[in-house]
């Protein structure tokens, strides 16, 4: 069916970009906000608003039957749930279903089996995927040739549950500090432990999966330049792995989706070893992602579109033969942080706020002069992507761009990004998802 | 030689425009602005700046003699003089190579020749390009089935000196009053008469050639939206031409180029005559034009770059074989004016100014929340250009990009804009270069 009309359950960017798709189709649009998102951009854009609430995501952002009643309400046909909030949350999108509200994402069922950790990794070893070699049977009696070890929350994700463990000796008392963190986070202590993967990348294939049985990827993105297990610069291609091991990496991500029978966007992650030989399957994101600009800057394919369209029941409008990946992109996260202070969120009002645009720019915010930044929400402000014939020209791009964003009256990401831009270890692609904590870029950091 | 630092010797958003690509190339820049614009991005963006005098262009940016000494002052190896102002005077250019500054654009003589219509309407049939059946001899005892008639100025441009006379007895007369005009505009009263093609499109193909031979051209535009002689709405491909016409368009802009050889940027005009079965040859512009960003977004080529690596000497970096034009991109300017009061020109404040921005849209502007729009310049605050798959992709896109381009303080020509996007005739390409003044979307204009 065609949709008509979409609640918009999530602020900052991604419900601007989610409602500038929307528009595009010629789809309604409803923003729900908190009492402290009145002044987003988001609800200026929307065609209809309705405050849901105080600050708290859990009293706006996270109010499942709140949401639903809205789209009831309004007469929404689908509820788009962004990333973050309830976009992975099963519970939400069986609620949908059961209310006749199109969940723009895939079915429950499918959140629920990547969201369990170790179910996901049970599936995509099923499906052939190359997984990191598990330590079976009686954890605390692995051999001494295993190590170090990875202890990961079942229901993990953002670090949290997550020891490595060095030597045999320290393993007994890692595992329980893993299950009582694991536990906390996240009403769940179970936890599995694997093999931990040195100096690793971090890579990842986007795909997209219709109803009717089509999958298709649409390339890769490198995402090691990570703190606190946080991306900060996306880019598209890997710049550093053979061509034999992407398409390993493509294959597996295809294989993953078309065993499962998943349907929408979403993405694989996978560690690349370093030597850039062995690749390594570990979670699968069932939503849009922070990062999907770079993809379509390559491709050309408007992912939360291709999202709405499938939802619908369409048939994907490309074919793999079809899809072009062409020149390289970049995306740098701008947060209101003081990163020569401990990375603290700096809130306030933006006195001055100028967007770079041009050939091959591209920023995605919920921003503007006059706004006040919440001290509420994570920290980004927008994300500046841009794309390039090559990696040095994206990457040469990407600084000027960032030195010509204009943002006064707070303190933002913007002169670390330049840093990280210049680092010849960054441009050589010497670099792994701990890079940049080791690095001394952050050596001024606690 | 390789340019280290380019004098801009201009304002506007052609100025922010430049400076970006030079950024990007690693160009130092030096803005030279009059004192009303101070505040303008083009100057916050330069590397250095110099204020050349008070508001009136004569006395700031038409000073020749004041632009070479800030050139030799700051060591500027080149100036770039983007559009208007001293883009198309010769005598500029020419004394700029008498003194080492390198004028990015092509040599003088070339300004001179394409800056005579009559010179340049002979080199046009000389190289054997289509032009307008001219009336030779005693044009007074033109044949009254030659008619209508038009009567252009030799040194013309913008509607001056130009008449339409669609009968003999009116010749006389007509011609008087286009010398006259001619004269007192351009200081010429020199004026040529040729067939008046009727209900005519504008049709205009990019060209590029550089100093070693080489020449290719980057499609054509479509800029028959015109108000007063002045483009509003521009277009690429021309959705509504055979592509036999099409290749002779591109024939006949190749040949002009290489023929008289023309080096760097430059633009061939011809009209498309109702049938889209004959073009003529109108004008060549040999400078850097308003719309070229919709040729950018197709081919992927920074035209401004490529001005500048010509400039350097450079071979181009592209074949015409490489070049691909992809999808369908259309630009909006919007202008400080009041569209429903006769287009009246609308300075202030700009108390709001968020620009939109997404996969495959651009804004070119030099404003931002806070700025004062000068009352001494053309109206143009900024372009909105947006890239699809199809035309009517491309054109949605704008609409709803336009829909999201807040601007509050002043007046815009946005509304307009929007009633041509959505209005059938445009839709459905039919439309000419009078189309506009003749519609009832400006029926309430004096």
């Amino acid at each position: 069916m065609k949709i008509k009309k979409i609640l918009i359950g999530n602020r900052g960017e991604i419900a601007v970009r989610v409602i500038r798709a929307c528009q595009e189709m010629g789809i309604k649009t409803i923003a729900v906000y908190s009492k402290a998102d009145a002044d987003s951009l988001h609800v200026k854009m929307a065609d209809q608003k309705v405050c849901i609430g105080p600050a708290p995501s859990n009293l706006s952002y996270l109010k499942m039957d709140s949401l639903l009643e809205i789209a009831h309400a309004y007469k929404a046909d689908a509820i788009h749930p962004g990333y973050g909030f309830l976009a992975e949350d099963a519970a939400f999108a069986r609620k949908c279903e059961e209310e006749n509200i199109i969940f723009i994402g895939p079915k429950a069922d499918h959140i629920d089996l990547m969201g369990d950790k170790i179910a996901a990794r049970d599936t995509a070893k099923k499906a052939g995927v190359s997984i990191i070699e598990g330590i079976e049977g009686d954890v605390e009696k692995a051999d001494p040739s295993d190590f170090p070890l990875l202890i990961k929350a079942a229901a993990g994700g953002g670090g949290k549950g997550m020891r490595i463990v060095h030597r045999p000796d320290q393993l007994k008392e890692a595992i329980q500090e893993a299950k009582k963190e694991a536990n906390a986070a996240f009403g769940d202590s179970s936890v599995y432990v694997e093999r931990y993967i040195e100096n690793a990348r971090h890579v990842e294939v986007q795909i997209l999966a219709d109803s009717h049985g089509n999958v298709v990827h649409l390339g890769e993105r490198e995402c090691s330049i990570q703190r606190r297990h946080q991306k900060l610069i996306e880019e598209t291609p890997c710049a550093f792995i053979p061509d034999t091991l992407r398409d390993r990496l493509y294959t597996d991500a295809v294989r993953l989706t078309t065993e499962t029978d998943y349907v929408n966007a979403g993405t694989i992650e996978f560690l690349v070893d370093v030597d850039r030989e062995a690749h390594y399957f570990i979670e699968m994101n069932t939503r849009i992602q922070v990062e999907h600009p770079v993809t379509e800057m390559v491709t050309g394919i408007d992912i939360v579109k291709e999202q709405i369209r499938i939802s619908e029941g369409e048939e994907l409008s490309i074919k793999q033969e079809d899809i072009v990946l062409s020149g390289h992109s970049i995306e740098s996260r701008v947060n209101a942080e003081d990163p020569e202070n401990n990375f603290m969120p700096s809130p306030g009002l933006i006195s001055e706020y100028i967007v770079p645009s041009g050939l091959g720019i591209r920023v995605e915010t919920f921003c503007y002069s006059g706004y006040e930044i919440q001290p509420f929400y994570d920290s980004m402000v927008g994300k500046v992507i841009v794309k390039g014939e090559t990696r040095e020209e994206a990457i040469n791009k990407l600084k000027t761009t960032l030195q010509s964003f204009y943002v006064e009256g707070i303190k933002t990401t913007i002169p670390l990004h330049l840093l990280i831009l210049e680092n010849n270890e960054f441009l050589e692609g010497s670099f792994n998802t701990k890079w940049l904590e080791n690095s001394h870029l952050l050596a001024n950091q606690k």
